[in-house]
């Protein structure tokens, strides 16, 4: 994938869920392939498929579970994403948090799938110890600035800095991206000067008045 | 939907995973339309959507969380399984077990979808507080017994009498199923003498050599 | 236990720590036994037992699991407080839910042991499920009042009285609860008016900057 | 404290409950000052008061919650363990696995009030992991080998060598524990030439027909 990698989460948003999900990704390779920057839609577990059907950009999911086949009734697998037409996946989100154990079980299932992991963070210790496992991606976002609307890249940059270099030294394969409060062209481009290979954002697209505006917005300054 | 109701949850099972589940579910919707029983497919939640496009049997969730539209991930919501095609859900699966105050919410989130609730529940007294919640069906499956190859008709036919009477007292239009070990038309046809409304079971049909035989061993009985 | 009860948990705040746990409760005890009104002691799992053998009213705690004795490491077992002097205890707190076959296994275990058990709901809905597994007490407590100091007797009369008649539909034996945003005596007074059995309160006293005044006031007005 | 060390989990095991508990550090005690060698109790969170109280070895808590003072109900503080005079505790147990965000902050929190810290793993990337927070020790203990019988120091000396090799580079100042299967002195010995500070062990100790003899054999070869 290019960088600079832009993630949209479509969280469950009633303007990304269903019909309106693959309406959004649509946006999302729109501006993808008009501006030849990395855009992955992140829509729902339920409409993985359908979003993948319909869209030539990469389609993550929002959460796997660390479990295989088997057993188990209600988890999310690597396996079956992947069957869905996901390439990737976000694991332990602010808002799916799960145990140090189950982000090691669900960082090897995703990786013996082909899948591309972005493990979430809030703290650069935090980054630190996700870097260790060697996702392809840790994605630090400050909990207290998510959704406030104020950019980590300005609201923090010391944790943005703090977190690269501290990946670097753990594993220098591993890249950064950072989020919380992410919604301008200016706000991409100050996290890149930090070093990031990109932002996660969720409802600074999703919920704006006219998201393809919003992701347009987004790629300018890049 | 027409009684007996037997529902095949899908797992995690290799088997029934992806282009698998549809074929899985084909099997389930042929039996069902040949021998005019209610069969239900319980595919992963990546796998609704495919799996809802493909048959013309019911097909429900293995879990939803009990949280609506907003910034929730990695999230499975009533709204976005229904957009995916799925009519019902089960909620707190044995493997899948949830606070009791989501499960309040996750029924209600259902019902106000319009999806069809079984709540899964381990013992006589838990299956009397899940009825209070008025979730469509109960099924109670005794954790000892799940995967056993024992039918909890036969192991313990006290349990399942037991729950269709404390369920009737709290809320008689509340229906039950039992589950754990079933996987003969002789398991379904004891559950239904017991006062049930059908059965609950996965491995019995998902890990049999034949799961088209084995689906037509489970209705020959009714 | 003489009703009507006031049940003061000290969450973990530095006010009602260690030492000061102690001295909490030795208000608790002044008042309760000045005005023979009951009053419950609720301090941190680690502070049970010194604060148990401090003082001579009931002393609960916060939480207990629904496991017993065995291989389990960091849990609290309902033996192990009943050792530390507890002769009772919360479940499922706001703070700390668990899940609804945890909340069986817990209010069983407690009972065994013979410590009386307070079920802390959300709604009526999920108190009538509580209300199922016989507790000796539900503790009703709407989330969005807790910590607010709008008492629940004021804000919201209904939701009391729904509960208080729903348990007495499910389980007459069972006695109600309520709690959020209580602090006063007239608060109080109008939980006992609404059907209750006393109330569930924790900063009305413990961050009240004259605790002994607080329980006072409280008691005053019955 | 000197090396090595012996860390004794005493579960929620009834030999080791409420009084029994006490009677259990005794032993520790009297082996632990009669040869010299450090023996850590780490008994039920209610009974740490009490056992802290009777012994002069350390006592550590076999749980913290990451949150401190404040709105917690049934949480574990750092805090509220060190006024019952622990002074150390377990992190994220097998048995008790918490959130990578809460190991974080639980291991700040005990740092904070000068306790030890043991997380604990359960392979050697999530050892990595758990020495970039820099506690004072980890202990790996393989799963599947926990309770068995079989020392982890014979069965996977590679998993312990590993996980010495792999915490050296990430913090040479963290310090190895391993566990699981440990009954024996000759499991102590071949845990200290694999590299580790000393054991992790339960059932060896507290299900054993002498306590006291186990806990002698064990310090037998060091």
């Amino acid at each position: 994938m290019k960088k600079p990698l832009i993630v949209v989460n479509f969280k469950t948003y009633a303007e990304s869920t269903g019909e309106k999900a693959v309406s959004m990704a649509r946006y999302c390779e729109e501006v993808s392939h008009a501006h030849g920057v990395s855009i992955v839609a992140v829509p729902q577990i339920p409409d993985i498929y359908r979003v993948a059907c319909s869209v030539k950009i990469p389609v993550y999911a929002q959460h796997i579970d660390g479990v295989g086949a088997g057993s188990f009734t209600g988890h999310v697998t690597a396996d079956c994403i992947l069957a869905a037409g996901a390439c990737g996946t976000l694991i332990n989100h602010s808002e799916r948090r799960i145990l140090l154990s189950d982000i090691d079980s669900a960082v090897r299932a995703a990786k013996k799938a082909g899948l591309t992991t972005i493990v979430c963070t809030n703290n650069i210790a935090v980054t630190s110890a996700a870097a260790t496992l060697s996702p392809d991606f840790v994605a630090i976002e400050p909990p207290e600035l998510i959704g406030s609307g104020i950019p980590v890249s300005k609201a923090d940059p010391d944790i943005v800095r703090g977190a690269v270099a501290a990946v670097k030294k753990i594993n220098p394969e591993v890249e950064v991206l950072c989020g919380a409060g992410i919604s301008k062209g200016e706000d991409v481009a100050a996290a890149l000067e930090l070093g990031t290979s990109g932002v996660l954002l969720a409802s600074g697209v999703i919920k704006a008045k006219d998201p393809r505006a919003a992701l347009l917005d987004l790629v300018g300054k890049i």
